[in-house]
Formats: structure tokens, C-alpha cells, sequence
């Protein structure tokens, strides 16, 4: 089978998951949307602009798998599904403003239209209503979980700032900030999905494993496929990681790679932030050389195969071939 | 007796509270301190520059207040004392880089000192922490209580973005904001030392009423101060509102009585911001000989006496005389 072949198959399973959870991810969008309303105009018009643009909605997803894996009913975990995404748009919103970031999910950064405080003060919005959300799911264990989780990504996001053009970051760092600022909220959207739902203490944490190790795979694809992954054609947004100074996977095993003989290139274009248009192209021939691509997507699969093995207790039903699928998909996606 | 002893009466009769909840306090402040840890070192050094600050401690006061006056016992009502600190710590790092204010609690801004991003992100962590406390404190009634404070805090802080400088503000427009923005978490933190302790419905409302009716005082009093109250002597930071362009209680009302003959005036300093020295001194003239300043006052005292009223259904214990006094002193304190 080649390899485009082998990409439709993974993406038809991701399509079958969808397909599953069909009903329920409805239900979680229903009251995604009632609750961003506000009498406040302006907080319904800034959440929708993010939210509506679509986004793959994998977290609220995760959160409704693990629930019916472990044979959850009520719509407790539904509550928890729509939170965790009020949970990772807030995030997105403050994201935005301390990168000043100008896009998201294709449109124009909110920030850039309503001004960098509406996004603050929306993004503390959508984090109160989460949690509103979460008092109705009727699980303090659920919200627990949740709580330690949005304060593990706030203490990741720090982490990032005060380190983020650091061009000594080493792998451990790099790996500690990603597991906290993204991994830990896929382990804590699947972790919750099942407390919620009561299940053991065990299959709640084999749940958890499989969440952050789906989490680091999904991210260091993500920085694979900012220098276009392997493929020729280079994805729209390809470089955004490099114009940020951003230390990713790539970037930190290529410096460490290339030596001393590269040191003055990364100083200027990531250290100095001083880059011009080829500067990109040769970096990206530096990340394919020295193997540093090759090296980042092997770990994304690796966890992606850690992923799968956390569901190992779990009987072999539609659900669990389901989430196996969505973590080939996270190392097997296109740009 | 004249005012100053008025004022030394009101002010030992605070002291006598603090003095009940001393122990409290104490160890409230021990867990508070304990809580802002964290392995980011960026995180403890910001959040203790703000709340290491002092500020007067006065929601979490309430807390403790409202537990004790309804024989709470255990620690539960301390976690959720110091989460409502945290709450309100949070609010003040992301409203000071809203407002872009300078100074905070007589020292430099956090923003000013560690960059807007980290105040963003620090308030994060802290809102995060304080829904771990609540979560510790075991009672899913209380956090439903602040979690929805948090959620009405942040449509106030909107709706006052969206509204600052409107010259045509109404005097319900900004006792909406002030209600949300500032009373809702006097409110909520009375009504959830309550709950937290098992206190009726209908105690729980009446402290849920007293801590409406208090923060609404203080915000009152504190928007007179701005203009010096009705005393000779200014103080430090008399004039902050009015070079902010806010529109508080006795702007909008002097706006309102100085009709046609100062509509270039208002529109000058507060619409454009365009101020000089003699510019406050004519505004305070103005809000003085109108009686815009006097009228903020009485409604100030008028919801001083609401807020004791409502403590009417408890036995007259040394908690409701000291909460009674604390609603005395938040409109006779001075600059």
C-alpha cells in the first residue's frame, strides 16, 4: 500500500469515529454555542468568531470517547466535553494575545479585531463558563481534574515564555513545556471523560496515558509539519513556527546537531530573530539534513504507539478501534 | 461626637473584626502564600509582588465573616477564602493590563516589571488554583457559587471595556458594571462561606444580600475618593479615574446636572482624553457644586445600611456587630 493510500485508510478511521460519536459531538456543539451566549454583545461575537471557524474540535471528541469506551450514559460527560473546549478556545485567546499572533484557524487573530483586552477578558469568560459547566456535569472529581489541568497549562505556558527563543533549550524542556502547555489537556479531557462516566480507578488512568501521549504526538506533528514534514509541497502555514523564534523538536535537534559550525546562523535568525526569506528555506535544509525531521516525527510515532498500548485493557469494540485510529491520524495527517 | 471620632469608632470597631478572625486570617494567609507556589519560578515572584502587596484582605475577610456568623467549623470556608483572594488577585493582574495602569497597591504594575504576557498568564495560573482550592474544600455548591462570580466578573470587566468613555453612560448602565465587575465576589465570597458550612437557604441569601450591598458601598466610596470626598486634603491617588477617562459615579452624575453649559468640557477631557493640570481641579469644582459628589456618597451609605439590614434575621453575635461595622467603615474610611 502506499503511503497516499495509507493516509485515505487512517483518515476513513478518523471518518468512522466521527461517524461514532456523530450524535453526541451534535449535542456537545449545541451546548457549546447556548453557552458562549451573553447579554454582553460583544463576548457571543468574539467566541464565535474563533469557534465557529471550525477547529478539528479533538479534545471535546477525545472526552466523549473515553466516555462511551467505558459505557458512560447521562449527558454528564457532554457537560465535560463542551467545557474542555471552552477550556482550550480560552487558552487559544490569551495564546494569541502573548504571541501576538495574526491568524487562527485561518482567520484573522481576534485580538487584531477586538482589541487585545476583549481577548483577555472573553478568554476569562470562556474559562468561568467551563467551570460552570463542570459543576453541572455533578463530578468534583471530574472538576479536579480539570482544575489541576487548566493550572498545568498555565504553568506550561510560562514555562514557554521565559524560555520560548532560549537557543539552548534542551529536549527534556522542550518536552515538559509541550506536555504541559498541550499534552495535558487531551490527558485530562479522556481522564474525565471517564471519572465522570465512573469508571475504575485504572481504566481512568490508562485513559489518561493514552490522552497525553496523544497529546505529544499530535504536537510534535504539528512542528514536523511547520518545516512541511517530508512531503515536497509545503502546508499554508508552513514557517510560522520559525518567524516566532519558536525552539520546537525540530529546531532544538538541529542546532544540536549542526554544531558549531551553524551557531551563527541560529543566533541571527532565531536568537536575534533577524530573518529574511531564505533564511526559512535553509534552516529547513538544515532541520532535513542533520536528520532532526526524521528524528521528531520517529518520536511522534513512538507515542503514537504508546498512545494505542495505554487502551491494552480495554476490550476491542468500535470505540477503542476508533481511538486507536485518531492516534495514526495525529502522526499520519497532511499539512 | 464629631467625624474624626466617628471615624476612630468605626475604624477599632474593623479592628475588633480582625481581631476575631485573626487566627483565621493567619491561617487563610498561610494557605494563600503555600498556593501561589509553583516550580515556575516566574509565578511565585509575580503573584507575591501583588499579593504580598498587602491590599486589605477584605473578600476573604467576608468569607471567614460569613462562616463564622453561621457557626461554620473546619477548613473548608479557609480554602474558599483564599480562593476568592486568588480570584481577585486574577482579575486585578488582567484588569491592570486592560487599563494599562501603572501602579497597583503603591508599587509598579506587574505588567510594567515582568511584560503583559506573563501578567496574563500568571492570572491564569491563580484562576486555576483557585478553582483547586474550591474543588478542596469538597462542597460542589460553593464552587457553582464562584464560578459563576467569575463568569459575571468577566461581563462586567466587557461591558465596562465596551463602555469606559461613553459620556452618555446611565447611572443603571454603570451600577450594572459595578454590580458585576466588583460586588458579584463580595456576594458570592459572603454567600459561599456560608454554604460551605451548611448555613440554610435563607442564610445563605441574606449573607449573598449583605455582600451584594457592601461591595457596591466600597465601589461607591472608593469613585468619591477619586475626587477627594467631600475632606480638604486629597488623597495620593485622587484623580487616577478621572485621567483614566472612567466614567464613574459622580462623573456621570456631573455630567448629567451641569447639562449643555459643560458638554465641551466633558467631552474635551473625558471623550478625547485631552487634559491638563487645571482640567481635574475644574472636573472636581464641577462634581462638588453640583452635588454629584454628595449624591455618590448617600447612595454609598444607602447600601451601607442595606447591607447591615440584611444581617437582620442573625442573632446580634460579636460576627453580625463586626460585619455590621465593616459596612460602616467601607463608607467612612478615609483616602
Amino acid at each position: 500500500m502506499d503511503v497516499a493510500h495509507a493516509i485515505a485508510d487512517r483518515r476513513s478511521s478518523v471518518d468512522a469515529l466521527m461517524g461514532l460519536a456523530a450524535a453526541d459531538m451534535a449535542a456537545a456543539d449545541t451546548l457549546i454555542r447556548a453557552r458562549l451566549d451573553s447579554p454582553i454583545a460583544l463576548i457571543p461575537a468574539l467566541a464565535e468568531h474563533l469557534i465557529g471557524a471550525g477547529g478539528k474540535r479533538v479534545r471535546p471528541l477525545v472526552t466523549v470517547a473515553a466516555a462511551r469506551l467505558v459505557n458512560g450514559k447521562g449527558d454528564g460527560y457532554l457537560k465535560l466535553a463542551a467545557a474542555v473546549e471552552f477550556i482550550h478556545t480560552a487558552t487559544l485567546l490569551h495564546d494569541d494575545v502573548v504571541d501576538g499572533s495574526e491568524l487562527r484557524r485561518g482567520k484573522v487573530a481576534a485580538h487584531l479585531i477586538w482589541g487585545g483586552a476583549s481577548s483577555v477578558l472573553v478568554g476569562d469568560f470562556l474559562f468561568a463558563r467551563a467551570f460552570e459547566l463542570m459543576v453541572e456535569s455533578g463530578s468534583l472529581h471530574a472538576l479536579d481534574i480539570l482544575a489541576r489541568a487548566s493550572r498545568v497549562i498555565a504553568e506550561g505556558e510560562v514555562l514557554q515564555l521565559t524560555r520560548a527563543h532560549d537557543l539552548n533549550l534542551n529536549v527534556d524542556t522542550y518536552l515538559e513545556i509541550v506536555a504541559a502547555k498541550t499534552a495535558e489537556l487531551f490527558a485530562a479531557a479522556a481522564e474525565a471523560g471517564a471519572v465522570v462516566c465512573g469508571a475504575s480507578a485504572k481504566r481512568s488512568a490508562a485513559l489518561r496515558d493514552y490522552g497525553m501521549s496523544l497529546g505529544l504526538a499530535f504536537q510534535l506533528t504539528d512542528d514536523a509539519l511547520d518545516y512541511g514534514g517530508t512531503s515536497e509541497v509545503l502546508g499554508k502555514n508552513a514557517g510560522d513556527d520559525f518567524r516566532e523564534g519558536k525552539a520546537t523538536l525540530p529546531l532544538i535537534l538541529a542546532i544540536q546537531r549542526t554544531g558549531s559550525a551553524e551557531t551563527a546562523f541560529w543566533e541571527k535568525v532565531i536568537g536575534r530573530r533577524d530573518q529574511d526569506e531564505n533564511d526559512f528555506r535553509r534552516a529547513r535544509e538544515l532541520i532535513l539534513s542533520s536528520g532532526a525531521l526524521q528524528a521528531t516525527q520517529n518520536q511522534a510515532q513512538a507515542y503514537a504507539e504508546k498512545a494505542k498500548a495505554a487502551l491494552g485493557i480495554f476490550p476491542a469494540d468500535d470505540w477503542r478501534l476508533a481511538l486507536e485510529a485518531l492516534a495514526d491520524f495525529a502522526v499520519s495527517r497532511p499539512a
